[in-house]
Parts: structure tokens; sequence; C-alpha cells
């Protein structure tokens, strides 16, 4: 899809997008199925493994995917929500840590690293918080599109597998309030104890939850994301986006990265098809947001740190099922018997 | 521990091991600890990579374990149980299969690439299988000694995580028959579809388990070994006791391996410290197994292909943890406030 940020300047541009989205190739999926049924194994004994490779072949148009150039995207973002005592850390923590992603000594870097993929850092205004959504619109509409426009140009067009990942103190509640505007419930069901706040700091976030909801009655994705929102989440919304249009398929992280991906989800059900949900986080709410993307997780290792770090640790097992679909031989070539 | 297989020549021999194995470094493992309080992570963020991470020190003798020269070691068998009718797949795909593995078509061939980790095959006699259990001693104890010492020798002394792995055409029913030897229950609780029998072999396996279990009446972990057993496993444990006298920490793939562990297990419940489950297959009587093991396993993917594939999916976890462990930053080093 031939599309530069010069043709996206507002919030339609982006719904307009997900009425035209591309699918998977039908011809390399079926050539894939094929093929794996010739493989040296009983059939169905690589498990997940063998629809995971069915499904990459489908977005990477060829029966024999490969993972050579993942790549691993990190967003920050600043959140007014926290004059609301919403988080265990201070706010200057998030400029902390993008220099520490900077300089390598973050959890992120190093899963990047062991699993060959490459990292970008994109910081926005972080000396410019969001309004706090108990109070105001987190965003306007150019703030919104600027972030979207972050998200969608941070795609690295020749990148085979993508991975959205975030920074930003506060956002497990944003989060939490994104998710609850889309799927209901009350804000209890969905705000968690994020980077480890008290039972008084988990109060605290369920009443902002519901302040922000009471406050933003529309429930329209993209305006929940920009009523509710933060800068870094609406920049992993465009760059699931632009992952789509260019037909990469994508690791989902934890809640916040899949809060992102509701707002695709909520604009067209069939947004998501392109992506996997890569683990299912120790925040509490996460589990239940899988269940209302339809998205059965990878890994299930007690993970709650963001960063993209749950779906950076599953780069290994998507590359290993594209290797066993595209490395292993037939039957006939290893002249074994199909019992 | 200064052992060859020279000192090795009797099941005594193996057994007087178990009485006197190396535990962890207690010292690496507490300034493991130490060091990860400190990382820029909230405390517990990475979840079981921390813990993982910490067992991996202790093993390693060192607070910076790193995953840099695994092994995954594939051994083969076959078995006189097939006489029985409990295979999808008939016997001479066992020695088919070693081929594959030699010319690099298998399944684990890829995952070991994939992984970073040599592999090694060996197959122990294939033209000689074991006795069908139900009708004799599956192995002499010359037999049982000389499998236990291929897979002590397979050991890579240099390697640091071991991955044992098996294929041997009938081997469910073996691995069924010691499970069900060593922790009880019916032959029902433990047989499973394998490769893909249909009801009416699942109900041969069942037989044959409980033919043999009623044949072959010592509760002996070795004992249960030789006389119902097969080579490849018997290698397996053999592989994994001298992981042990080496401190190389292990993970254990499916339904076998588990058999072949629980070997040791029931000679010292302490001998599977430096051993991790890898997954938990599909295989039915996996889950109960790795329960009896108290072995939580780190994958669930639906996997039941055997050849150490679960576990060799999972060094990718392991380094991972090895990795955020050994490279991330102090809060102190990176100037980030510790909230």
């Amino acid at each position: 899809m031939q599309l530069d940020t010069m043709t996206l300047t507002t919030v339609q541009d982006f719904r307009d997008l997900l009425t035209r989205l591309p699918l998977a190739d039908a011809e390399a999926t079926r050539a894939a199925a094929l093929r794996n049924g010739m493989l040296t194994k009983p059939p169905g004994a690589l498990g997940r493994l063998e629809t995971i490779a069915i499904w990459l072949a489908g977005w990477q148009g060829t029966a024999r995917p490969r993972i050579d150039r993942p790549q691993v995207a990190i967003f920050a973002g600043n959140h007014g929500v926290v004059a609301q005592g919403v988080s265990a850390f201070p706010a200057e923590v998030t400029v902390q840590m993008v220099a520490n992603f900077r300089s390598g000594g973050a959890a992120i870097n190093q899963l990047a690293q062991c699993f060959g993929a490459t990292m970008t850092v994109a910081e926005i205004d972080l000396d410019r918080p969001t309004q706090d959504f108990t109070q105001a619109e987190a965003m306007s509409a150019q703030d919104l599109v600027q972030a979207l426009r972050v998200g969608w140009d941070a795609v690295d067009e020749q990148a085979d597998l993508f991975v959205p990942g975030e920074m930003g103190i506060g956002n497990t509640t944003s989060a939490a309030a994104i998710a609850c505007a889309l799927f209901g419930g009350s804000a209890q069901d969905w705000v968690g104890r994020g980077t480890g706040v008290d039972d008084a700091g988990l109060t605290r976030k369920a009443n902002a939850v519901a302040a922000g909801l009471a406050r933003h009655p529309s429930r329209d994705p993209f305006e929940v994301l920009r009523c509710l929102g933060g800068r870094e989440i609406a920049a992993m919304t465009g760059a699931m986006l632009r992952a789509r249009t260019l037909r990469i398929p994508v690791l989902l992280d934890g809640f916040i990265a899949c809060a992102a991906a509701a707002v695709l989800h909520g604009a067209n059900p069939a947004a998501l098809d392109h992506a996997i949900a890569a683990h299912v986080s120790a925040e509490s709410g996460h589990a239940r947001l899988l269940t209302a993307l339809g998205k059965p997780p990878l890994l299930s290792l007690g993970l709650r740190l963001g960063e993209g770090s749950g779906a950076a640790l599953a780069i290994g097992i998507i590359r290993a099922a594209a290797a066993c679909q595209s490395g292993m031989a037939s039957f006939a070539e290893a002249g074994v018997a199909e019992g």
C-alpha cells in the first residue's frame, strides 16, 4: 500500500484505512498447509508451531516463511493521570528509562539482542504529558494524529515481524480506561497493580478510570483513544495499523499494547488478523483483554514489565515455527515411512 | 566430579552416584538474587525469567549466567513391545528418522540451529530392539549399563545447558509403563495416543502396560528402567545424571524424557534439581508426570513430537532469562529512580 504520512493528516484518514485492509495471501496459506502435511513428523505433532507457521506464511506470502528481520519499536509517553496517584514510580522514570533504552541497559535491550531484533525508541513529547483524563480530554485531535503518525513512521518496511512496546509511567491506568470503554465491565475489572501499587493505589486507579469514563462518554474507538489514551499507546495503534498495511505480522505484548490493539479491533474486528498475542502478563486485566480480543496467548510466564518484553521473548518461538515449516524434509525427501 | 565410564561398570555404580550429587552453588544463588533486585525493573516484573536466572546462576556458579553452548543430544532405540501393536508407525521409522537427523531434515535440526545449539545423535543397537516387556525383561543388566553409559558419554563437558531428546517407535508405551510403575495409578492413566494411534491402539497400549507391570513386580527405579524401559530412555537417564555431576542445567522435554528423569527422581527426589520442565506436551500422561515430578512446565504449545523438540524450543527462554540477569543495568548505573 503506497501511503506515507503526508496523506494521513486527520483521524478520519486513519479510520478510512481500516475499511480497506489487505488480507493474508490465501494461496500462500494453502500452499503452506499442504507443505506442512508432508513434513517428517506425525500430523499435528508440532502443535501450535504449525498453525503459527501457516499464519505467518499467509502474511509473508510464501509457503516457506522466515524470521530474519524482526523489529522491536518502543514508544514512550507521559500521562497527566499520574496526578491521581496511580503509579508506584514517579513520572520522571519515563525519561530515565528512555535513556536506559538508549544506553542498552533495560530488559528489552537484552531481549532484542537475544533474538536478533533491531530496536528503535521513539519518545513522544515527554515534557508535555497528556491531560489528566479525569479532568479533560487526554489529547487534542492534533495530538492524536501526531502520535498515530509517530507509530506509523516507526515501522521498518523491511521488517518481517514487528513488536511494538511501550514505556510510560501511569499507562496501565490509561490502558484500563480504554479497555473498560471499549469492552464494558467495571473499572475494577480492568485495573491492576501495574509496576506495584498497593491497595490504596489500586483504589485510586479504579476511581480514576471510573471518573474518566463518566467524563468522556463517547465509545467510538478513536475517540476513546484520544480522550483516555496516551501518546505511546496511540503510537502503538498507528504502528500496528502500518504493519497491517505492509502485511508485516505483529506480536502483541502486554496489557498496554493490547489496549492499543483494541482500538483497531473496535474499529474493525478483523484488523488484528496479522497479530498474535505473545503472552499473558501478570497484570490482572490482561487475560480479560486477550479474551475480548479473541487472542489466546503463546506464553504465560508471569511477566508484567511492558517495554515489549513479553512479545520479544516470543520472537524465538515464531522463528522456530518458521524454521520447522521451511527447513524440514518431507517424508519423500527423507525416505521415511508415513505410517 | 572426576569420573569416566571406566569406573561405571555396574548398575550399582550409577546408584552410588545418586547418593552424592553435587548441589547448586549457594553463594552464586545468593549473589544472583541480590543482583536481580537491583536491576532496572519493578521487583518481580520479569516473572518466571527471574527465578530461572537465579536457578541458572546457582548451577553455573556465577551471578551472571550465560547460555553460549547449549547442547541437544538425541538418543534412539527400538522396542520389542511394538509387537503388541502399540504404534501408528512401523519400527523401521526409528532408523529412517536417525538418517533424517543426520542429514538435517527433522524438526529438531531446525530447532537446534534456530537456538544455536550443537546437536549429537546416538543410536543404540537399532538392529537389536529391547525384548517385548509383556513377555520378558526389556534389557539385561549389561544392556542397561551400556545404555546408561552411552548417555553419560554423550554430554559435552563444556555445554552450559543440556537438552536430551529421543526417537524410538513404541517408546511412549515404555515411558507409560515406567511412569505407572514409579508413580502408581492405572495403565489408562498413563497411556496416550503417541504418534497417533486410534482407540483400538490405545487399548492395546494400556493392555501392554498392564501386562508389563504384572510381569515385572519390582518398583526399584533402576529395575523398572531395565525391565520396562528402552535403550534411548536409559541413555537419557545416564545423560541427565552426567549433567548433574557436571552441574550442567537440563531442560526436560516431553513424556519420554520425563520418564527417563523419573528414574533419577525415584532414586533421589533431589536428583532433578538441576532440571526444568521445558513444556507440557499433548501426550495425555505428560501433565500428570510433570505433577508427580513437581516440575511446572515453561511452555504449553500442544507439541507431541519428542526428539527434544519442546525442550529445544525453550532454549531461547532460558537464554533470555540469563541475558536479562547478566546484561541489564542496575538502578544506580542507569540513574533511574527506584520508586
